[in-house]
């Protein structure tokens, strides 16, 4: 599938909204690639993600793929559109146990409602650790 | 439903893996209150866990109603028993403008699987801001 | 949460979409109550819904909430809203061994998006076997 | 991924499984392939299966992903084991307006649960029109 985003300029807006959001700077998330409708981040491990086992918490999976995921969406949609998280639903596959690739891709980029897949690997040995599916909404702003 | 839980020392028990999630503090995340079957967490709102709207991230959430569903069904387990998260899906149903009061009961404990809802809302006017499902399994350590 | 459903004639309304779906008919299943954003219906035990084991189908307890959502999300919308299913979550807690009770209420009633939770019990003592999250988007004719 | 059967017999166990469910007659179910690991199932337009708009109810396609990923599972699972649905979520993508081609694989075999994906597509041109994320339990008979 070739996907043609609707703005030029998708990549410098989703880098901007990205280094917008402070939840990214606290948990150390970056963006490792970006392409039209296809979000790669990078979660490097860090002890002070993690939950009582050593292993980072559930929620450094999830927060990573619904923001792989929301943007995503974002680099599809036009100039001024905003993203908002309807739902997202996620299976753990394997505990993770070092630095993540989290990959966000879209499924289907509709006029109001997009949905995309979201996975999470070990940067190692790319074990997947993580598989989910969510639908963005578009915003007007 | 009464919900007798398996090991008396279950709050101690609960409160020890708590401080044991490194996370937890990472994101300022602390146990309002704590029954059998029934965790209530509290997320401080703060801008380092903001997306670029000003909102709490949706991460925030997701990931505290996954630690407070992953408590509750701890405190129904026998001792020695782990909770792992297996899936999660959550509907984001409000912008999360302020602190957040999250709960999260067992609707259901098996003994291998649990399953639970979590809840979150504004501390100050109750507003429902998402709603969760998920799947917990037991693993012995 | 009192709701005021935006058209007089909602019960009507949703009862003849009900009645024009066949897949209820061939499934057997009928409204048993209703309310502005909340639908509950029954689905008759019937040995051709079952699957190996002699349980209903997990598809009859799928297909039941579903519909159960979908109206009770359809109720309060105004005169000449179409609904579609957006996603559902469910997760299955029991085998449904008898004829079951199906619950869909309104959790949020948004302009466009709808969010909803369906519950499947055994009509013979309230055992929940099933439980659910949905989210429906309004369609115009 | 090659994935090896623990059972030499699956196939035949999982199609004697599929004929004893009754449900997969009703609403006119077929299997159209057969792989460790990989379900394909075909299902009939069938005016007896639709909603008010003239679709395939989303029910149809919730219970043939749910089969599909089910007996996905149950192909990798030893002799005698049982494939319980623990929970499943789906997107639908668009209106389901022919016969359809439905996909389970399995993500994660683990020795309790494992995880699948099932998509449906329309028959005639492949269009993408729902993904679900699933957990099956294997219960022992």
């Amino acid at each position: 599938m070739t996907i043609e985003p609707q703005d030029p300029d998708w990549e410098s807006r989703v880098r901007e909204a990205f280094e917008a959001q402070a939840m990214m700077r606290t948990l150390g998330m970056t963006i490792a690639s970006l392409e039209p409708g296809r979000v790669e981040l990078r979660v490097p491990f860090d002890e002070r993600l993690c939950q009582q086992d050593g292993f980072l918490h559930a929620g450094a999976a999830l927060t990573a793929m619904d923001t792989a995921c929301g943007f995503a969406a974002h680099s599809l949609m036009p100039v001024g559109a905003r993203v908002l998280t309807v739902e997202m639903k996620a299976n753990l596959l394997a505990p993770a146990t070092g630095t993540l690739r989290v990959v966000g891709t879209v499924t289907r980029s509709g006029r109001t409602l997009s949905v995309c897949a979201g996975d999470a690997y070990l940067e190692d040995d790319d074990r997947h650790v993580a598989t989910s599916l969510a639908t963005m909404i578009r915003a007007t702003a």
